[in-house]
């Protein structure tokens, strides 16, 4: 299976493709998420994977933009936690480091790190897999890179410590995308993602809206406002629940739904994935 | 007043003091979040300045999780909207230019605009306006930066090209963060910021969350739920609305809510400020 993700060879995406979709995919970087989107609408690949919410830094709205203006179906999900390695050339050693690259939010997320070892100088990269891949490009043994073991397995580079990262809890979500939607089996545990605009701006109206789930005892896993980027006067709401569109209490909800919404989006119903940021249902 | 902020002179975070609170607010720069937070508590600054959440790229959960785990008071709020602008030194021009250097995502804010100037190499820098500094402070000609006009006044630097930006929607919100809470006025339109846990992981809980507000006939202006970093079964809510603690309705929503849910918090009562993020209610 053929999948394309944003970034160079090594990036955390690839690492979530080849976790959920298996080691034999065959995994296509492009240079950004539209491209990740044609991709997959021009079938030139059969999946795309994008990240969609990180535990530190929330809900990337891009990708919901992406999701909502193109017509590609989530057929999939997965949690990721991010774990920053200190690697290294293997011609070099930790003795021979004064500069170590990554992307600045990696950096950061390693300042404690950096912290206790003040010789050495971090410096901003474009992304983690790309610092790690640069250090064998140019055969550069004065800088490592902050990036994931994946990716030191892939570039052949050394990891000189593992988990510099701060905050343990850094976990990344990704989605997997494609031009069909999932097919439901028997037994599988499933979950929807839905978008949608209320219809009118009244005191309550998000409070009837939850009723659409609760009073049919359906499951909510998030909740999101945001103000709509095409229309400041409006908000739009992403929600995720249990069970599949072909389900018929879900079914019958997103019918009562769309009485009191605007522009109501499936953007798909797939298996569960397995990872804590939906160990509870609500 | 003395406001502090993350990042260094020229940072939209101080751009943002320097709207809400007047251009004569001293602001100090303060590597890293914590230590914002860890100013004010200190009373080295009357007031911090914080993000909390971007039109493209979420909430920003660190912030919301510095909220909670130290006793400051949000009192303000202010939406900026986010700006890029191609600079270079005085004694350079455009021609001269061969390279940019911004943070990452900055360069990737501004991607039609190297698309569509083939001849300019966007370079990794760790924030935007420290990428402007540099460019005085090392008397570089042949790069440019990607940051704010406010950034190209306060080090002299020349605004070769504004708005650079792809997506003119990109807009910050912003939090004052204080030791006391705000006292309000009259006649003065609030908000209050808070976050829970609910008690119960049951289908509906949510609704009954939401009826203590809208069957009081409470507006609601955000909304997000969150896997609880600290405890991976359950969720942490954010919620916005409009009105103030002091309000005998408001109290008596908070008091109700408490019933249901762990921890609650109130994170501040603050003037509505003015911006596209709240056009509405909800």
């Amino acid at each position: 299976m053929k999948v394309a993700f944003q970034g160079v060879h090594g990036a955390y995406s690839e690492a979530a493709a080849k976790k959920l979709l298996g080691l034999s995919c065959q995994t296509y970087p492009l240079e950004t998420f539209e491209r990740v989107f044609e991709s997959v609408e021009k079938a030139h690949v059969e999946r795309g994977i994008i990240p969609i919410e990180n535990s530190l830094a929330g809900s990337i709205h891009q990708n919901y933009d992406l999701l909502l203006s193109r017509r590609l179906h989530i057929v999939g999900e997965t949690y990721l936690r991010i774990e920053h390695a200190l690697l290294c050339h293997p011609a070099s050693s930790v003795r021979r480091l004064k500069y170590v690259r990554s992307h600045p939010q990696a950096l950061a997320q390693c300042s404690r790190f950096f912290a206790r070892h003040k010789t050495l100088t971090p410096v901003a990269y474009f992304d983690t897999a790309g610092a790690a891949k640069s250090l064998v490009e140019n055969k550069t043994l004065d800088t490592g890179a902050i990036a994931s073991v994946y990716a030191a397995r892939l570039y052949g580079l050394i990891v000189l410590k593992n988990n510099v990262e701060d905050q343990p809890n850094n976990y990344t979500r990704f989605l997997v995308i494609s031009r069909k939607p999932w097919r439901p089996g028997t037994g599988t545990a499933s979950k929807s993602s839905i978008a949608f605009i209320p219809k009118r701006n009244e005191v309550g109206v998000l409070f009837k809206i939850l009723g659409v789930f609760s009073l049919r005892g359906i499951d909510l896993l998030k909740i999101e406002s945001r103000p709509n980027p095409q229309s400041p006067f409006e908000y739009l709401f992403y929600l995720d629940l249990l069970g599949s569109s072909n389900e018929k209490q879900v079914a019958r909800a997103f019918d009562h739904l769309q009485e009191m919404v605007l522009n109501f989006r499936l953007l798909g119903s797939y298996p569960l994935g397995k990872g804590r940021f939906h160990a509870s249902g609500k």
